[in-house]
């Protein structure tokens, strides 16, 4: 973990069925197009309601990803 | 949701089962008095431990809903 | 709950399962060594990414205890 | 302002105009079933975009009422 | 404690004599119309200033209550 | 607004004008590049004075978009 | 901008037209008596209300000037 | 409190005697050079121990107050 | 205070009487056990209601104390 | 400074010498990408430590640049 | 310590070579026109980019006084 | 770094000569009676001042351990 330089991004990801599927939809996302994910960390917990129930799970992440070398 | 006024309550859910299940339980008793919630946030979460396990999940909601055309 | 002292402490539980079981493993670690234990806080959570999926859930958590007599 | 005691409520008023005229929106909500309106504060200011332009303004207010006496 | 839901509102209370008479101001008011307070925490304290003194110390607080089953 | 993923980036639009024409500026900059904005919230609100004068109005945004399907 | 050192005050501007009014009137006021008024930032925007509208803004800022070479 | 432009300053207050009385002292020192002392917020509170017991509370202010027209 | 490296930690002292009460009671439960105690910080105060009044208050205080030479 | 539009990126610089140069190593990096780097603000400092001494410094920054014209 | 009132400011240090320099820079001007300087706290460490290398450091302090008896 | 649990402590490291010498010397200290030290994260940077100069800097910290198995 020495000299690297790292980055962070914030999606949010959601989901009708839980907060950890949220989370793991906006990894799964971040992963098709970002190489070397690292880290994550949950910024906000949300969601939308209908008819009294939880309709969406809404989850704001930073994910941290390292820079390769050039 | 043009010109809206929306008016956010504060509630603490709790559950011996999950944080999923602390949140609906909070947004379902909101529901048997207020029409069109329409959002949540999770501002904080707790619980009781006894006997070394987590005996209940506290999770404190703010929940957002529409106020009605009078 | 009269005129008790009690003590917080900070742990982070770790899981490769989900975060309330991150919770309950940090809990029971705690239970080992303190009796008394009494509620917690969740302060943060995060955790590490390995091929675009979430490794090990990480959360942070303040647990408060009851300062016995002596 | 000796002994009186105030209660706080949390609204969302939204525009299509401007920031002003969403706070605006949200008082005269609460005007019509509040009365004694002393104050308010922007605790947050959010919109949502069309077309790569701003659609509505929302802003989150806290507003403060004297609670009368009995 | 197990699967209640509670409420918190906010409430400012003020007082000539101290800090904590102003918090019983606000306690008190509220359980003229709300039954079941069970905690407070207080989030600001503010005062008026007259001649060079503390004219009214002013407490804002959240207060939570059960929600009764209906 | 099922099981989409939003990503949020930070943009800071200046405006001799007034608040709203930063963020106007800001959100329509950023519609240059991107589809699909969707929300903004204020961060930050400063600015630059000359004379005696505000000569600038500078404003955080966070602005969040649909990362579209691939 | 090399070595200079600043110093930051606090005011609070009021108006009854609108939050921009506000600030302006702090940073003009500060003018009167203060040299090299470089920037500001909101710190927090108030108000009171009368009859169920906004009667002033209140704006609190904080600003930055150039402490001079003596 | 129309048109009126406030400036605060930072205070810490020290007594042997509580909370309340580092506060006053604290207002009664500003009110030796200050003039037209508004209000204050309490920002924090500390203290120094000596054998066990709390031998100073220090308590830190924001104070307002109005800058006069010239 | 040269190079002395210092700890905190953080208890919650509570009393039916008074802030000051249950401070002084959470420093004399630390001073039981540590010597060299130095200063405090308080973080939250909060209490229990019963029958409309507060009954006890418990307020969490950070407290530092000299690591001693070994 | 006028009508710009800036954007802020997020990085974690590491080194094994010192917070500054965990702080150059992280701007260094931006640069051999994005042009135009304005400003940084530091977020974070943390660190990994090793046999008892810091092993890696981290520290985490916000990086601002001007979006060019097109 | 005993019944002193202390003063906070906020000041910005600026430098070319280190954050600890910009430090020194601003606690040296205050020094200028205030005895009794105390202690100082750090509240923001920034900086401006040139040429992909920090150009300045910028550090805001809160730099705290005891007022003099009169 | 699978299903450990790690404990945070807080520790004020000073030092005459740099902010990086505390934080070792809090690290350090640390070390004599804590195996497994694995991060920090610095929580507050301050200081004295003397004859207007820094006299000593005081990094608060938090330091993480791995609790290891009984």
């Amino acid at each position: 973990m020495s000299n690297h330089v790292y980055k962070t991004i914030e999606l949010v990801g959601s989901s009708t069925r839980s907060m950890e599927d949220a989370i793991q939809r906006a990894i799964g996302k971040a992963a098709e197009t970002v190489r070397n994910l690292r880290w994550f960390e949950v910024m906000d917990t949300r969601g939308h309601i209908e008819q009294g129930r939880v309709a969406h799970w809404q989850v704001t992440l930073k994910i941290g990803f390292t820079l390769e070398e050039e």
